[in-house]
């Protein structure tokens, strides 16, 4: 039946370019960081044309958000599992629980993590919904522990944002070594004094 | 007086260049951001041989370190001028005055601000003295204004840091998108929230 097993190969050959294009894309991340991730590069090691490539993302910064996707399902499990083992304790302790093991995944992961903050899309585009709707999975994780706090879901939202990007602002700085060399220490201190007044400064009226 | 004269023209000439070639770097910054600083882009433009460059600067982390300092330097002009204007006010209303200052000034100069950020120098190399005294001319701005709060100096100053952080974590992440389209309204309510909670909660023990 050649007519039907035609439509059903091509895919299928897609489909494993496109994790072979993933999976290079992942390497290259891992050992050089974001700017070795290069379409001559990656058709070089997968043995396909460049233009194979731009068949499945319409360009390199579709491809990056699809790398960068990767990683943000694996800093979700870390989170939702530090999330689950927090069940039960004080605002204070789930938060703490949560900023640390986004320091820990940064760390640990770090060029991975850093790839997607050093991805800045061209002005006028916009990240596609999936994207989006994947960071509003992780920022329900800390909206539904600020739950007791906050009433207002609009307000409680930005303070979830706000107290991801502040957590990531220290862990960034501190690998980065922006404002000094990195010492794990002193970025768990930091870590610690944001949360401990954070969550004083929510109980008061 | 030949040999009086020579030494002396030799440093003005190198002093005329460098302050060319940082000219030249930070156009080149405003232009196109951080990575068209390129020795062969600079020395084109300033009419000179790439070797003219690395007589001044060693290498090219030197001459963005350079061109970095002139931003902070700028920087610390603007909040200098923040942390004076709000002498005598609360330390809630002096810290947001700080911390919006910091917000517009990178939101003006987008550039040279993700300029100083982007760079990341390389393993095992250290920021020069000269860098890092005028970074803590900036923190001892914040640490002034938490004085009232912390007694302990190395806690005071782990306080500024984690606090500065905070603050550039929510600005870097609107202005590059990363949480969602740039909007001003929603990052200024961000930092009233983190500077409102940081501040009730440094007033409780």
């Amino acid at each position: 039946m050649p007519k039907l097993s035609q439509p059903r190969t091509k895919p299928d050959f897609r489909e494993k370019l496109r994790k072979k294009v993933l999976q290079i894309g992942r390497n290259l991340i891992e050992q050089e960081g974001l700017e070795a991730v290069q379409a001559r590069r990656i058709a070089k090691q997968a043995k396909c044309a460049v233009g194979s490539i731009y068949n499945i993302y319409s360009d390199l910064d579709d491809l990056i958000i699809a790398l960068n996707m990767i990683t943000l399902a694996e800093l979700g499990e870390t989170l939702r599992h530090a999330h689950a083992a927090s069940a039960g304790k004080s605002t204070h302790d789930r938060l703490l629980a949560l900023a640390e093991a986004y320091f820990d995944f940064a760390a640990a992961r770090r060029k991975h993590w850093r790839a997607i903050f050093e991805h800045i899309l061209p002005e006028g585009r916009t990240a596609p919904p999936d994207y989006r709707s994947d960071q509003d999975r992780l920022f329900a994780l800390v909206e539904e522990i600020l739950d007791a706090e906050i009433d207002e879901p609009e307000q409680r939202a930005s303070a979830a944002r706000a107290l991801f990007a502040s957590v990531h602002g220290i862990v960034s700085l501190s690998l980065d070594r922006k404002l000094g060399e990195f010492e794990p220490q002193a970025t768990r201190r930091q870590i610690k004094f944001l949360i401990g007044c954070m969550s004083k400064g929510l109980n008061v009226d």
